[in-house]
């Protein structure tokens, strides 16, 4: 088979013109990042909107920005991320906290409004904090996290969750996209199992959010919570989302009630009444200067539009796997990702037991992947802000460096 | 009695040369800023540093930086702010999630430190966040949350509190200064109250870190936890901080345990293994873009030095004093503050009945203080930013519509 050469793909992709909307997209030390599924680029608007920030919502405003904007922006920004990129309708979604604080907050939520039911399900797959935090519930809980295990090394099918979930199930937990693997689960079909047996369905959606299209509303999901410092750009370590349908909120009550997610938070009450609807989810002060570089991310991906995102996406993973089936297999390594774009979220996983040494040598001459154990290298392809040429010249970095251990 | 002019107090304020630092502190639209207790001022530096940090450590150094910086960046924060503001030894003190969440896990690990015993001591004019907290933890634990009503008006005296621990007491959590009178609590005579009833202490330092000197390790404290958007000037929901003694972590456990606590975080574990020492308190992912600015102000505190940063606040705190008994008590306003300075942390209140109609007429005409129900006008001095001028035009105006409200 022919591969369609990078300068031809590039030459050809409608998307390319965002490259360069982010800070240093053509620094030549850097040679191919691999990992903007792990640390999206700074867009250049963002390094103008954050000393803007300062003087004026900040340095002007001061507290009184709190009462015209910031009070409501967990909410306003949850909304148009929603929007854009969930597929969900006002007034589900927040910017707040971590994803690990988030998940907390949410399965405890969640076991708690299905009382008498004993099991929260997740798979092992699953990105640590995720079974850590069901792990922790679980003990303190005193419920039991069942594990899935399912045959298919990429990822959890309806019919593996059907094979564990019933009566004792409270909730189950899974990523929409695998954080190694990158399998996309079928939210809709494993929703409906979950929901058949009387659970609820919490999905995280980290490796998902910006970079394909999600449908929480339309798939009836429960609960859903996601970081923004991937293909949301937002920066390290900036705050995450979470969602909880309308009609659920009513129901649910989170264990960590801050003054912030009271019904009235000036009043300083002498007891907790939460707030109504979503902002009861929140805990305390929302981190508003964190969230900025997000806001400039939306508007890009509104721009682009997500389907045209998806697209790019799609297409770079094909790239990558057609370059890997050259370069990379007759080496010995191993493509350990869908070969079905359609169950394939944004990057890929190639194994190789020598991946760990190789990932150390590429990051040495600017090409940077990431490692995942026990022996990945994973490939991201943040689809606004990289090039077909990026990632050949990258999977070609990976089939030299691995080439010369050979010897 | 005649009060010193603020022109001239000004001038002789070793400080005052600090102020220039801090953006738009000259705004000619913000009469008074009486609010920096509240939401400190943007430091000019984090103006520069933010979009340096963009175009830099993020922009450039990508996924790199967190091998490089960011991946210590909560403990090295941590260690600076200790150093700087908290009278603490390395190795105890994390920025991290905001106050309501490590408050939350703080008293969740002291609780469970403490088995056998049922009760959490807790004051009645604690911030509404630790109060919601403490009644949450308490009710789902099977726990009493025991509330202390001191009879002083102000705050806590170690005899109030020696009243109500004993046996049963696992912790006792208040504020080292109380966000309504601003009184400064006794932390080694309270914690050794705490102590002799064989519970552990926690301290609530939102309204002191950064404004007076705190001495965690000489007090003998367990447990800290505070804001750093106030006196050290973070930003808007910038993260918070806790300290947890060196000689409890490793006893103590805390409920959310995420991946970046584990002990190896990337080596993508199984099982939840807790990372040695303070990092285990760590949850999600470190807020590194939202801690930047708080690096700027710590070094500017540094070099002001904290004695002579009390040394101001003081002399603020007695100024405001002096001219809301001259100018507002007459109009029947009443100090609801310390009027011993030893006893006074960096912020005062006064109440009168309809402060929460003069509070929206102060703003309009940029005056901004904060309004404390149910009656109280809070004036927060924070002590590089403020001039005594600013305070003085502050005080005047207040003065000036309460007046006007009487015609």
């Amino acid at each position: 088979m022919t591969i369609t050469p990078a300068s031809q793909l590039d030459a050809a992709d409608p998307l390319a013109r965002f490259r360069s909307r982010f800070v240093a997209a053509d620094d030549p030390s850097v040679v191919a990042y691999l990992d903007g599924n792990s640390l999206g680029r700074p867009l250049a608007v963002s390094g103008e909107r954050l000393p803007g920030f300062l003087a004026g919502a900040w340095g002007r405003g001061l507290i009184r920005s709190w009462d015209e904007a910031w009070m409501a922006e967990p909410m306003t920004v949850g909304d148009r991320l929603a929007e854009i990129a969930l597929g969900a309708a006002p007034g589900q979604v927040i910017v707040a906290d971590s994803t690990t604080v988030l998940l907390y907050k949410l399965i405890r939520a969640g076991v708690a409004a299905r009382p008498g039911r004993d099991e929260v399900v997740v798979d092992r797959a699953n990105f640590p904090t995720d079974r850590f935090i069901v792990d922790g519930i679980a003990a303190e809980c005193g419920l039991t996290a069942r594990y899935l295990d399912p045959p298919h090394a990429a990822g959890v099918r309806p019919a593996d969750v059907a094979a564990v979930v019933g009566p004792r199930t409270a909730l189950v937990v899974l990523s929409h996209v695998a954080y190694r693997s990158g399998f996309i689960a079928d939210m809709a079909a494993v929703t409906r199992v979950a929901h058949d047996a009387g659970a609820l369905m919490l999905w995280d959606l980290c490796h998902s959010a910006g970079a394909l299209p999600v449908e929480l509303d339309a798939c009836d999901v429960d609960l859903a919570a996601g970081c923004t410092y991937k293909y949301l750009n937002g920066g390290p370590g900036s705050p995450a989302f979470c969602y909880v349908a309308a009609r659920r909120q009513e129901e649910l009550r989170q264990p960590i009630p801050g003054w912030m997610g009271a019904s009235d938070p000036f009043a300083m009450a002498a007891e907790y009444r939460p707030a109504k609807g979503m902002r009861k989810f929140i805990s305390g002060t929302p981190p508003v200067l964190a969230m900025q570089p997000l806001k400039d991310m939306l508007e890009l991906i509104a721009e682009a539009g997500l389907p045209a995102v998806r697209a790019k996406s799609v297409a770079l993973t094909e790239h990558a796997i057609a370059l890997a089936d050259e370069v990379l297999a007759p080496l010995g390594a191993a493509l350990a990702s869908p070969r079905d774009a359609a169950e394939r979220g944004s990057h890929i996983t190639v194994d190789h037991p020598r991946f760990a040494e190789v990932t150390a040598a590429l990051w040495e001459r600017g090409v940077i992947p990431d490692f995942r154990p026990p022996n990945g290298i994973r490939i991201g392809l943040s689809p606004l802000s990289t090039s077909f040429a990026e990632l050949e010249r990258g999977v070609e970095a990976i089939a030299s460096e691995l080439a010369s251990l050979a010897y």
